[in-house]
């Protein structure tokens, strides 16, 4: 049995009881981190690109738009929670991979269910084996498929919203199979993007394609039946070098979720480590950025490969520049939402802190590590080492954290009142009869 | 400037009138090539699948389902109607890339033309100039693209629907900029799924996606510069080698509509030269499949890499097996969608034929050529040597044989008078003062 046959029937057959429960608990986690960052993103202008777009094209009220009244087809719910859950960059990351596959999957998983009327044990555990799906087959492809050049959240994620969606949409192994095998002929999304809104698009775009794949599918629309092992197929296509069994290996005993982080801050995930690093020089050492000579930073190869950008001119590059990142580090703090709009990464403050940070490649340095001396003008430098980033999986946010980041975003759309209920029966998703109470709950 | 601005401002500037006749001539012929095939396929059960997920997700009554009373969303349109133009793999094909380029194209142009009440003239323009854009990037990144298990309808399909629908939407240079960074970074599309109904998807999918990229620049979506050019964009992520210059040399100057040739038979191109000889050992020498004792041929590469397939299973497998399609030519004299049924790939005599017939690869064999001999029971043997086959840019359908095809395959679901009436207002497209009307005029 090849691959692609074995991942279907995992995806199909996997009961949530088989599902370890520090397991489920991270997915539930997942959820309400997805909700967080995508309420907070609905009230982001170009969202009425997508409304817009919607309203002209049409498309019967069959899934929630997230921070709007708008009900619309599962394709564009999907496309749009997809965008969202991805456009602050704040959402999840699987460190062995950097794939983001919350942003693909749960949307799918959602708006599947909201049409099959399914209940949140039934959307959770979509979402847990979605993602298992995704992530897995990201290691079977990683690094060769990143450093080509793929989004691999673009690329992955698809198989992940087809997983989830055939699950809750009842389709058999046969058409699972096909499922697949749609969704990964859709497999797109180049790193060319990254700084624009394509980006996030991607996230949204394969959330799309895996419903879509899935209704097809159920319908009894054709594919091959090898898409991820085929000598044409996504791993030959899309990889230079590829390895199967870390699809199949230990699949149901060994789990991707623990290496899931949630994001702490609302940028590249490269760059977190030192941004932490920066945290530290203000909060411990008092350091300002009036006092500052230089920073240097030493970090591994993707930071510079992603993030090396003196002077972003929009917000959405001040997510992938390392020196921005680390300005407002220092001088704000943090580096969430607010610290990216058009505004901020024209601010005189953190464009002077910026030309004065260099970052040199160490080979060696983990990836969820880095090294940062900041020199003074009273002439004392002060070095941190940051061995696991804020949100790395040996550094994970805590519960008590995700609660904080969950209040503090949804507070843009969302009443304190409201919020709080949402969190609650969140942390309850199991217990929810039909998923669509969550999603009548989440509406402004 | 790069090849992404220089190809945008190409799309977007060139009047019609600097576009030679005969190129305009070429490009009214796929028009009418495409709406044959497409009408044809739209009696396919498969097509089913679709107008039934169209009704599930809705969509607004913009632009018309071809071979049906359904309007629905332009994005909807795109994708069916390109799927029902490659589903006979029956349409055309840039012989120098193997792109099919009028089955993504034509539909994005014309469901946008329907929306924007466009002439037939600016239909037939924005035609013409995104298969322009669509064979110059297939030839920017050929043959190490498609060698590597890229459709390269699928990705270099998307371009040329993002420009045909850019084009008819009005963008100015910027969005045209983005839409194709847009189309580009949804580029998919792997060769593992030929022969399932995932192959002909590609094309509907890339229709869908250029007029997706259309819209969403035409309200503000923003993009990468450098889709093309970039360091991780088009051709550096999808292909091992490129060459801009393929892009932007004479443009405007050299055509590739030349170099397109529209199918003669209802399956994959390279078998075509096959197809020939078979027919010519029938209908010149009188060879019946009885008197065969076994066929051998001398093929280009290309033949067994995508073709060889001795028992297809189902019709959609048969047009991807030269045995098949070999055994027809002899016993059928011809390739058509009826001989690619599921019933007729099971059919003894043709199953028979099949078992005797071996290719040999010949790498100096030019891609539209084959050498062919066929042993008789008698003893003798009879060698046929095609040099250019049928539909060839050598060897073209004339305009009577074309109006042969669009007669032959519109007769399934036209009656005689309302087919004539369509082939000659198709003839005067370019006079046509509303494009609505041809699709009026093409309804069953």
């Amino acid at each position: 049995m090849g691959a692609t046959e074995t991942l279907a029937r995992f995806a199909l057959n996997t009961p949530s009881t088989a599902i370890p429960d520090p397991i489920l608990h991270e997915g539930k986690r997942c959820i309400i981190n997805y909700l967080a960052v995508a309420l907070y993103a609905s009230a982001d202008p170009s969202m009425q690109i997508l409304t817009g777009l919607f309203e002209e094209e049409g498309g019967n009220p069959q899934a929630a738009l997230i921070g709007s009244d708008m009900r619309t087809s599962l394709q564009n719910a999907a496309l749009a929670n997809g965008y969202l859950a991805h456009l602050e960059d704040y959402d999840d990351t699987h460190f062995p991979t950097v794939i983001h596959p919350s942003a693909p999957t749960i949307p799918a998983a959602i708006a599947v269910g909201e049409r099959q009327n399914a209940t949140g044990l039934d959307v959770l555990t979509a979402t847990v084996l979605g993602i298992e799906a995704c992530c897995r087959i990201g290691l079977s492809v990683h690094p060769h498929h990143y450093d080509a050049g793929w989004h691999i959240t673009g690329t992955c994620g698809v198989f992940g919203s087809a997983a989830a969606a055939g699950r809750l949409l009842g389709l058999d192994e046969g058409q699972m199979v096909n499922a697949l095998g749609i969704a990964g002929t859709q497999a797109a999304g180049v790193r060319e993007t990254f700084g624009s809104m394509s980006k996030p698009f991607h996230a949204g775009r394969s959330a799309q394609s895996g419903v879509l794949a899935g209704l097809l599918a159920s319908r009894g629309f054709t594919s091959t039946d090898t898409i991820l092992e085929g000598r044409r197929g996504f791993a030959a296509v899309l990889s230079t070098a590829s390895d199967m069994a870390q699809i199949t290996e230990a699949l149901g005993e060994r789990w991707e979720l623990p290496n899931n982080g949630l994001k702490p801050y609302s940028c590249g995930v490269v760059s977190h480590p030192l941004i932490d690093a920066m945290i530290i020089f203000r909060n411990t050492h008092g350091v300002k950025a009036e006092d500052v000579v230089s920073v240097t930073a030493n970090v591994q190869p993707l930071v510079l490969e992603l993030m090396d950008r003196q002077h972003p001119r929009i917000g959405l590059e001040g997510k992938f520049s390392h020196q921005h990142s680390m300005a407002v580090g220092l001088v704000d703090g943090g580096a969430f939402p607010e610290q990216y709009t058009d505004e901020r990464v024209l601010d005189p403050t953190i464009t002077a802190l910026r030309d004065k940070i260099k970052a040199t490649v160490d080979p060696k340095m983990p990836d969820d590590a880095a090294e940062v001396t900041v020199t003074l003008k009273d002439g004392r430098s002060i070095t941190e080492k940051v061995d696991h980033a804020t949100g790395a999986p040996e550094n994970p946010m805590s519960d008590s954290q995700l609660e904080d980041k969950f209040r503090n975003l949804v507070s843009r759309v969302l009443s304190k009142n409201q919020s709080e209920k949402l969190l609650t029966r969140l942390w309850d998703i199991d217990k929810v009869d039909n998923v669509g109470e969550i999603m009548e709950m989440a509406r402004p």
